[in-house]
Formats: C-alpha cells, structure tokens, sequence
C-alpha cells in the first residue's frame, strides 16, 4: 500500500470542523469522499489534529493509504475537482509506510489574527477577531515573550479536555502588527486544547489593560486564572513539523 | 441641509454592482435603505463612480443631504448597524453644499490583484483573478511603465461605451509581488469603462508571454489591439481624491 500525505488549506467557517461527526459538514469527511471518487476505494485520513468549527488551516497535514497508482501531481489535481474551492491540497508526497501525520509529528504552528479598528472591514469577516477598544500592542508584545519556554499549562487548557500531561515547549511566539491587523504566530512540540486560543485570548486583555501576568497565570495551573477562549475563526493552522522533508513547494501566506 | 460624505469599503462579490437597477441587489440600494431609516427621510447617494458586480471597494465615496442633525460619529455607527457587514461606513464627515463625489474629484486609485499559483487559495476566492501558468513578473513591470503618461486610451475603452473623449492622464502604475499575489496599483486623474481591468488583461498576457506592446496599443486607438478585460472580482476601488482633505482617520487596506 501507498501512504500519501496531503498538505492541506482550507476555509473553516462553512464547516463543523476537522473531524467527520454524524449530521455535521466536516473537511476530513469532504475530502474523504472526493478522494474516493478519484482512487475507488473508502479512505481513511489521519490528519495532524482536529480543528475546531470555524478554525481554518494554511497546512494541515493528514495521510491515507491506497492501492491507487495514480501519479501524485494528477492524484492532487483529481482530488482538488472533487471538493470545494473552500479546501485545496496545494502539495501532495509519497512517504515511507510508517509515517503518520499525528504520531510522526514534532511540532506545530499557529497563527492567531486580530484585527483593532473602529469599523470592522468586510475582507475580515470570519478570518480575525474584531475588537474596537484601542488595543496596546507594546504590552501585550512584552508580556507575551513569558510564555516560550517549557511550562506546564494546565491553566491554558480548556476544561473540556481530561489530558492529565500538561507540560508543552514553546519554542516561539512573534507578535507583528500591519496596519489594522495584529498577528500572533506560536509554535511549539504540541499544544492543549483550545490552547491558543486561551493565550490569544489572555493577551487581548493584556491589550486592552486588564493586569494579567503570564508567570502567575502559570503557576496557578488552574482554567480560572487565564483570560477568555478567543474566538475560533481567528485561528489558523499554519505548520506542522515532521523529522523528515516531505513538501517540494513553499507554503501559503494569508 | 447638511452635505454628509461617507467613505465606503465593501466586498462587491454579493452585489450586483454599486448602482440602483431593478430586481437587482446593489450596494447602493442597501446603504439608502439603511440610511433612510436612520435619518427618517429618502435619500439619495452620489458615489464618485459606479463600480461594476463583483468589484470591490476600499474607499469608494458617496455623499447625500439632509437634515437630520445626528452628529457624525453616531451618524456612521447607526448606518453601519442596519447594513449588512459586508458593507462598511469606515469614514464620515461634512462638507460645503457644493461639493459632490463624482464631479468634486480630482483623481482615482485602484488596484488588480492576480493569484499566481499552482492552486487557488481558499482565502482568495472572489478576492483576485487566479492564474495558474506562471506569470513572468519582470516582463509585466518593465512593460507597465508605458501606460504613465497622458495617453488616448481609446484601446483601453469597453466597446460598450460612447464616451468620445478617451484622453487621460496616468500618474502612477506599480506592480508588486508578494508570495502568490501580484497587485497592481493604478492612479490616475479619470478612467474609461473597465480601463483598469483591460489593463490589467493585457498586462496578465504580457506575463504569459504574449507580444503586447502598450505603445502600439495606445496607438491603435482600436480596442482590438489590446488583450481581455479581466475578471471584475479582482478590482477594487482603493481612493478617491478630492482637491481638499477630508477625512480624519488613515484608510484600510486589504
């Protein structure tokens, strides 16, 4: 059997999300079906991870294995006709049998858009979080750098989830402004659930003056001590890091 | 009364275009209705130019009386809240009597932008006129400096219009290319029907590798000589100017 991987863009706000879930539009079940069409078979995709309704995806990464032996460039295009324009698979590879996206993979990274204006554009719509009060980008930058580092981030993780090994490595975490729209891009070996979204949230605050202190939101390793969840489609997965090289193309921009 | 001014952004892709026309849905028809319940009377918007469906715009302008007394900040927000979000009032203010958006400007801005990419972005969708072959951006560059200048651009002119006068005057054309997206931003003191998009199409075929030469199309005066107009969705109105200042806060981009 042949294990191919696909790097994967899409659009989440018409979607309940990653992950194929009775009586909900999801991307894994969209691409699933398109794919079959193309290599006649049922497919499994294992992807990276799930994301979550209306979180969208610059490089999503998720494999399946076939018997087809369609060429990876026709493969690609084959299976981009038979799903919509809201999700691309801009590369496509070969990879070694063992390879699994989830399990082979050793980091990640995130992008997490603002956009602080008076008035939101209507360019954004569904793709950052619009907050009107003035935001201090210069605190929410310093305050920000406490977080690369390996910590255990109990305090960051949603209370939903019951993984109980909590200690993640944060390798860095830029913030850059560009006229009305604040980025924030995180990477790091793993991340909790609804992890960045709990730190986009928190320096939002931070932004807009309420006194948060990553150090002691830390140390607490409790939910409460954290801002608010920022709003999901905000986020974008934009990496995922293997050991190995496996894309021949540069990656998207959004 | 008092002569109100807004500057508008809206994404064109849902909207028949900026003018009123019946059993149609325009961006025009949509802030009158919005405006209307507001200020309690009918009223009636001059924009600076008609934009055709599916353009967008960043800071198209459009002014109106009345003799609603709202202050201006309140006027905009209140607006804003019975208009779709896909159209935005992102500037307000008041000026003489006289001034009106069309025949008070001086000048116009506007940008094209091209995706070229093995695969359309999700996020490009509607936003830009997607190309897959590649575009041979120095070629496109280097040929664009011609249109500068005061030229007849009677090759430049939809075969649909009967304006005889075809003579405008280009201030500035820059190409820029950032990762897949290819802008290009044109100003100029007044533009033929779909001047920028005819542009903006034989530019795109210059880059395939097409042989066009703007001095010669120029001097055709045919609008034979030129290549395709583009696709609408990949305008945008940027600017409108006007011989004084009037706004109070910087423009978006997009």
């Amino acid at each position: 059997m042949r294990n191919i991987v696909l790097k994967i863009m899409y659009d989440g706000t018409e979607y309940s999300g990653w992950q194929t879930q009775p009586n909900a539009l999801t991307i894994q079940e969209v691409i699933e079906k398109g794919a079959k069409i193309i290599v006649r078979h049922d497919i499994e995709l294992n992807a990276s991870g799930r994301t979550d309704a209306g979180v969208h995806a610059i490089g999503q990464v998720a494999n399946f294995k076939t018997d087809s032996q369609l060429g990876l460039p026709r493969l690609q295009n084959a299976i981009n006709s038979q799903i919509p324009k809201n999700i691309r698979i801009i590369d496509i590879a070969e990879v070694d049998e063992e390879f699994h996206s989830r399990f082979s993979a050793i980091g990640k990274t995130y992008i997490y858009r603002i956009e602080n204006a008076d008035v939101a554009s209507p360019f954004e719509i569904n793709r950052s979080n619009f907050v009107r009060r003035p935001l201090n980008f210069e605190k929410m930058q310093q305050e920000s750098k406490k977080i690369i580092g390996t910590h255990d981030f109990t305090s960051f993780k949603s209370q939903g989830s019951n993984i109980t090994d909590c200690i993640r490595r944060i390798d860095n975490l830029t913030l850059k402004k560009e006229n009305n729209i604040i980025t924030m891009e995180i990477s790091g070996n793993g991340f909790l659930y609804n992890m960045v979204r709990i730190i986009a949230g928190t320096l939002i605050e931070i932004g807009l003056g309420r006194d948060f202190d990553f150090e002691k939101i830390i140390k607490a390793k409790d939910r409460q001590a954290a801002g608010p969840t920022a709003a999901a489609h905000g986020l974008f997965l934009k990496e995922v890091k293997y050991p190995i090289d496996i894309w021949s193309k540069d990656g998207y921009n959004i």
